[in-house]
């Protein structure tokens, strides 16, 4: 199963999101995701440190800025 | 419903555009999108440490430079 | 009218250009662009903490490396 | 034999993969891999400082975002 | 002229290139260029602040990594 | 001669291969190149200010994180 289609399964569940940049994380659950790897989020936390910091809500996350998925089991 | 097709349904409104880069963060009103997901904003401002730093009015923002794109519900 | 027909609409204008990295900033006459936002940029300034610092005359700029382009009105 | 095609014949295997960013080394076996060279890893650990720090088990890595793959031979 | 019209007009020239990460700088002759900007540069330097302080003789320059291109007369 | 075809024509031969982040330096025998100007390198070595410091044997390097390919005449 390739990369992305993995990614697809996990529509509906949540996810960990680690982007470029200053080291940030989000948290949410995956709505949806293309070729790209863009993501929609919904109830997405921003987690600083280990901690949630900041309720994002809604977001769409740019594919190529991503360097990880990974699935979250509660 | 795709992370881009949900992007153009904010066509109108206002978001906050996170960027690469040394965490600058952007408020406007989206007046149009692309598949690549280049952004033209009008009314922006930029945002520093949570406050409106300058005002930038009409910008084009480059798609691949993007983190997050954030409805903002006033 | 999509981002990169906003920014041939800019063709012969000045334009302020921010760049990824070290928060480099250019300021010059848009000369010509392409579909992936590569400019050429005649009468070109680097500004440096809204100082210009440098005249680098004719530029090429990659459009990938674009955080924004910002309209100058004079 | 082709980079790409080379890493196709990594599947099942263990490998380092060191991603841009702050110089984070995850290690896991690859499930699989695209053209893009977005990686399916499982088991997958992440390497600071040359000690396993942080179990991650399933991720997903974006292609554009890795510098190198290197063969781990136990 | 495209961008990328315009610098292939200066192959045989000497260029300045600024590339992303560590604000490092090359100057040399454009041997040639793909539709990429991705360049063949000979007799290149390598400029720090300002001073030529290694001589790299032949290189390939990957065009995503470029910031600016700047020609240089002399 | 474009600049791929010019990666190309030095396989089998010694190359030092500037990446991005944190100024790392590999030094390898050019095995295979595609057109994203991905390599596979093997007796692979990483150089840290000048010095040989860690031998890596067979890599794979992702293309686009490339800022320069530079021939080694031994």
């Amino acid at each position: 199963m390739f990369p992305s289609k993995k990614v697809q399964d996990l529509v509906g569940t949540k996810v960990q999101v680690e982007m470029k940049g200053e080291g940030s994380l989000l948290e949410g659950v995956l709505e949806s995701v293309d070729d790209y790897l863009n993501l929609h989020l919904v109830n997405t936390t921003e987690i600083v440190s280990g901690e949630k910091s900041r309720a994002l809500g809604s977001v769409i996350v740019r594919g190529n800025n991503i360097i990880l998925i990974n699935p979250i089991n509660e």
